[in-house]
């Protein structure tokens, strides 16, 4: 028998104290040989040194200290990087990746919970449940039929317009197929044929925008997006058109939505701000058609059980020398998030 | 060419002006003989008697009057009773069956909406999303991580309960099929086999609430299924467990319900209540953690065309002589809502 390959965890459990679990440390130390059960906080941690030279996998996750070309040196026989996470890009070097390092990461299993939570915005905004469950607290009385006070009411062939098919918006188009709903794509990256592939029309981002009862952004937030949806934008979205944006705040010009959505022009469902804990005085927290949530679409407590899973899974692969599926490559760095 | 059937429309334009668009009033006159554009309000109406014994297909709709074996001895040629909306008990006469008049419902179609409403409802009720939207905005800070204010939240390997394998019930089972749920029925007309053919696992009641993350109710409500959900049940349901109503409030205690939710130990999202339309001093309008909307799941605005059509398509089929496919039986009087 061969012996097992060796490993490290480093994260910061400050930020996910239930990242790990006890069962799946020992899980861990059971594929591999385990160099240490608690994470790394820090690479200069004198303790560490030692380990470092033997470390051929290296299992991080949010908050794992930086990964660069000083450190790489210290750790010759690194093979694969396991992020438990999603975006790697503070994280790692592109140095990484030249000295031939496998990466690999969880941003499969992060979109499945984001595009379960935009599923549900989807629904509810159509229908105007937050519109509706106020007013009725407010009124402390029906007002029937809710049509007149909510115009368009309801589920039944809406346009939907999703801005980018990345890995979410994918999901997402996946997940509305049940529906009775036109879904419209605009994504610059994806050919007309492939589009219609998925069962979506192909638009250009202005006629999604014109066109559309509720939007929903899943484009990666790069410097290349930065307020890809700007002031022209929102203008060109139809009064009562609901956005909704479990992305990146930095996707959004937020002076301009807030302006669109305290008018009462528009309405929004935001998972995501700039920055992304909004300061005490943010108008965000108080305009009764925005439903705002603090960052929650993305995997919390169980579902990242569902992350964890999936990049040891990956870990197997790799053990057993078989093909990855979740390799992240130098060349996705700059696109995506 | 033989000549078309002739009908009549009857139902309270009050509670559903968009119930029938021009258009639609066009189509029906164009695959029947429609003896008046106007819907009938009052069978007593004089205009209305010389019509009767010539109506030979009556399309109804909610608010509808009662159809009663008096009304029927003048309407000697009426063949079929094609009703717009779900319920058609309160509204027809058990003679009508006796007489061998044909009666088909747009349940199927009101059934959609409500499915969706509660598919929503449940992906947001695992992943806490009202209690987080709360929370964030009182405090105007986050509280990462927000799976220690909400243990257990998100939407992985959760356990729904779902009473009822009614129409409603069952689309629900099928729109859970994409998401990482285990999914409980209790519905003593349901065969154990038969509850596996449609993915779920059939248990009694009490084991339901008592292993549910969430329960969503979807009996019928007759004489028999009163305050099905009573006190001694809701004690069942562990602590955080979400109640979603989206069927009729006199299935439940609310009272029971009241204590138990304003104790903070279940959470509830209730559409639906008793009476229908709550008194302004009712305690469910400000229960933080009672997401209450005003009877909204069924068809709403535009999805009351997805009924119209079903019943339009019904009703082609009667004038065909096809068989038709959402017929309402007398004996279905007593087990259906």
């Amino acid at each position: 028998m061969t012996r097992k390959l060796r490993s490290l965890i480093a994260f910061n459990p400050g930020n996910r104290p239930d990242l790990l679990s006890d069962g799946q440390i020992e899980a861990l130390a059971g594929m591999t040989d385990l160099l240490r059960r608690a994470p790394v906080l820090d690479w200069r941690d004198p303790a560490i040194q030692p380990l470092l030279h033997r470390t051929e996998i290296l299992v991080t996750g949010w908050g794992a200290p930086k990964i660069d070309a000083v450190l790489l040196d210290a750790m010759p026989k690194l093979g694969l990087i396991a992020h438990l996470a999603g975006s790697v890009k503070a994280m790692l070097d592109p140095a990484i990746w030249r000295r031939g390092i496998a990466v690999v990461n969880a941003v499969a299993g992060n979109a499945v919970p984001v595009a379960e939570f935009t599923l549900a915005a989807i629904l509810f905004a159509n229908k105007q449940v937050f519109r509706l469950n106020r007013v009725y607290r407010e009124r402390r009385a029906m007002a029937k039929p809710w049509s007149k006070l909510a115009p368009g009411l309801g589920n039944y062939r809406k346009v939907v317009g999703i801005i980018g098919a990345s890995r979410v918006g994918r999901r997402v188009i996946a997940l509305l197929r049940p529906f009775d709903f036109t879904v419209l794509l605009a994504d610059p990256y994806v050919a007309a044929e492939d589009a219609r592939q998925l069962g979506v029309e192909p638009v250009p981002l202005d006629e999604l925008l014109a066109r559309s009862d509720v939007v929903s952004l899943h484009a990666p937030s790069t410097p290349a997006t930065r307020t890809l949806i700007d002031r022209r934008h929102l203008a060109l979205m139809r009064d009562g058109t609901v956005f909704i944006n479990t992305a990146r705040g930095a996707l959004v010009d937020q002076d301009a939505l807030i302006e669109a959505t305290r008018s009462g022009r528009l309405d929004a469902i935001i998972d995501v701000t700039e920055p992304d804990e909004l300061p005490p005085d943010s108008p965000l927290y108080d305009i009764p058609n925005v439903f705002l949530t603090p960052h929650i679409a993305g995997a919390q407590g169980r579902e990242t059980e569902r992350m964890v899973e999936l990049v040891f899974a990956e870990i197997e692969r790799y053990l057993r020398g078989n093909a990855l599926q979740h390799r992240v490559e130098a060349v996705d760095l700059e696109r995506l998030a």
